[in-house]
């Protein structure tokens, strides 16, 4: 890593946003919910009972993202750890208000915020991540970035935040609708996965003060790995372990998610085929001799050899977009591995 | 006003902020939410079917102390009009997520975002309008601020963001709670009400350049127009005709609102009174003829007269501050004029 020891460092930069929020809070009472502590637990830093513990605090591609694509433009990755910062909690105030809109109960194997603390709780939780984030941005000029710099970094993730936005209003549309299609599906995710992605590597070429060109070609590189890594979740979610996962294996079928598999099944079924899906998919629960005969639907139709070439053209587009965008470095190195992995990863 | 056509500035600003999202929206198709017409409907200049229409769209009492603290401190007005947009747009979305958490079905005589297109949704429309005012903030760059200076508004309005959500995470937690004091209250609407009324007031001086001294009394100046606000508007909560604020008489009692008339009246009355109290409090429906009894006990306790005495010390104490604040302009005029118009009003 071009950035000795990231995660700690990563680690010291997230908690100091909260500390630094949390110093200036007004005064509350030893009755009151301690929403500072609310956020450390969404990020693994203290448990349920707001007591230290350190657990699985997400993959953090993004921050790691911003970091590195700095250090193959040229620039100090030091200079954007808060930059990074910003972009993992801006990733947690998005996921804090998923969870609400997707009623999901569990996250990273511990209990959601909204299923802990209640609804209204969490959109506060959320809110008050979504605040921090930028105040972490903001604290880039204490590494030297220049506020004309920050300004425009500020704006980059806000309009980030947007296409996020963008893209759950219409994931959350899709559930109600029988006519998605899986193109319609892939603006969908280039909106919720795909722009932080692109946002998080567009943030380290900024402040390593990139010409537009390379500006252009890496945030580029960062849409299609969040697209590509969007695919590869798909994938997991059907065809995944329990084991590699964490989750039921074909979760994705048993909640009747709208995936690029099952879109590319219904595309591709014939009539008897789809009365049957419509079936399956008509009523609450889907059985596990309903998940087997969608699982064996898929087989015939080939759809998992189909996503994992899919899979494979956005890696490799991101490999040929990093080859022409940057000079050989030990970072340009470690971005390869990091597509890499990316692409194979089974959790 | 001394920026000519003030309402009119202001819809262009709020306007071509949303605008501005818009034009880099992702494509969407013609059966998905069109998330940016959701939030031009609770700002009032579109209908529930997003035709076209004109309707109250708030006070914006915050957006015009921004504008006129900016000239009573000596600066120019036409530059803090974005940053103007920027705190009614924040305070836009703290209401579209307040009126999910409260479960409030109207706002300004209209239906709210989440009873129309549900709590998923609405959460998305929020988010947006947190973005949204922030892009606006930045927008500042185009009428002549310099980026550091936007860097510190950024931070101001962030920080300002925290105390309003730590102030709606302890309202929440009031309505579980039987032991809440009237100093409990008025931490909580310093936070609640205060900070965004603060923060309005510091932007103007701050985008005037205004020294520490300067910058500090206007702060305080309007985090006490923000709890006079409160009280005032606690006072018409029990006490205001359905002619002057819209809702039904006596509403907060009706609603069981934990405001400083019911506080205080719990801290004054006596033991038989608060069983009373207790017995119309523990269930869901209060009926006239108890609403009839909590108002005699509010009469015999003189509540009334004593929260108007709070309102007056507080106007009384904004006052003294501007005066001693800024030098004599049509500007402070101005200001003097809404915190009198502001101390009497009837909705």
């Amino acid at each position: 890593m071009p950035l000795d020891d990231f995660d700690r460092q990563l680690d010291t930069a997230l908690l100091s946003a909260i500390a630094y929020a949390e110093e200036r809070a007004a005064p509350s009472g030893p009755n009151d919910l301690p929403i500072y502590d609310l956020l450390r637990y969404h990020l693994g830093f203290v448990n349920d009972r707001f007591e230290p513990e350190r657990v699985n605090a997400g993959k953090r591609i993004r921050p790691r993202l911003v970091v590195l694509t700095c250090a193959a433009a040229g620039g100090d990755p030091r200079q954007a750890i808060h930059a990074a910062a910003a972009i993992e909690l801006l990733h947690n105030f998005t996921l804090i208000h998923d969870d609400i809109q997707d009623q999901s109960v569990f996250r990273r194997h511990r209990r959601t915020i909204w299923d802990l603390w209640g609804t209204a709780q969490a959109i506060n939780a959320g809110d008050a991540m979504f605040a921090i984030a930028h105040l972490a941005l903001n604290q880039s000029s204490e590494t030297g970035v220049d506020p004309a710099t920050i300004l425009d970094l500020s704006n980059g993730l806000h309009q980030a935040t947007l296409r996020i936005v963008e893209g759950q209003v219409l994931d959350l549309g899709f559930e109600q609708r029988s006519d998605v299609s899986a193109d319609d599906y892939l603006t969908m995710i280039g909106g919720k996965t795909g722009a932080l992605s692109r946002c998080a590597c567009w943030t380290g070429a900024r402040i390593a003060g990139s010409d537009p060109e390379r500006l252009a070609a890496l945030s580029e590189f960062g849409a299609t790995i969040g697209v590509g890594f969007q695919l590869r979740d798909d994938i997991l979610g059907i065809w995944g372990t329990t084991e590699e996962t964490g989750k039921s294996e074909a979760d994705d079928i048993r909640r009747r998610k709208k995936s690029l598999p099952v879109l590319l099944l219904r595309e591709r079924a014939n009539a008897i085929e789809q009365a049957e899906l419509d079936a399956i998919y008509a009523h609450d629960d889907v059985t596990d001799t309903e998940i087997e005969t969608v699982l064996a639907m898929m087989r015939k139709h080939e759809i998992q050899p189909d996503v994992q070439d899919r899979v494979r053209a956005w890696h490799d587009h991101a490999r040929a977009l990093l080859t022409s965008a940057v000079d050989p470095s030990p970072a340009k190195d470690e971005l390869t591995m990091l597509v890499d992995a990316l692409e194979s990863r089974a959790g």
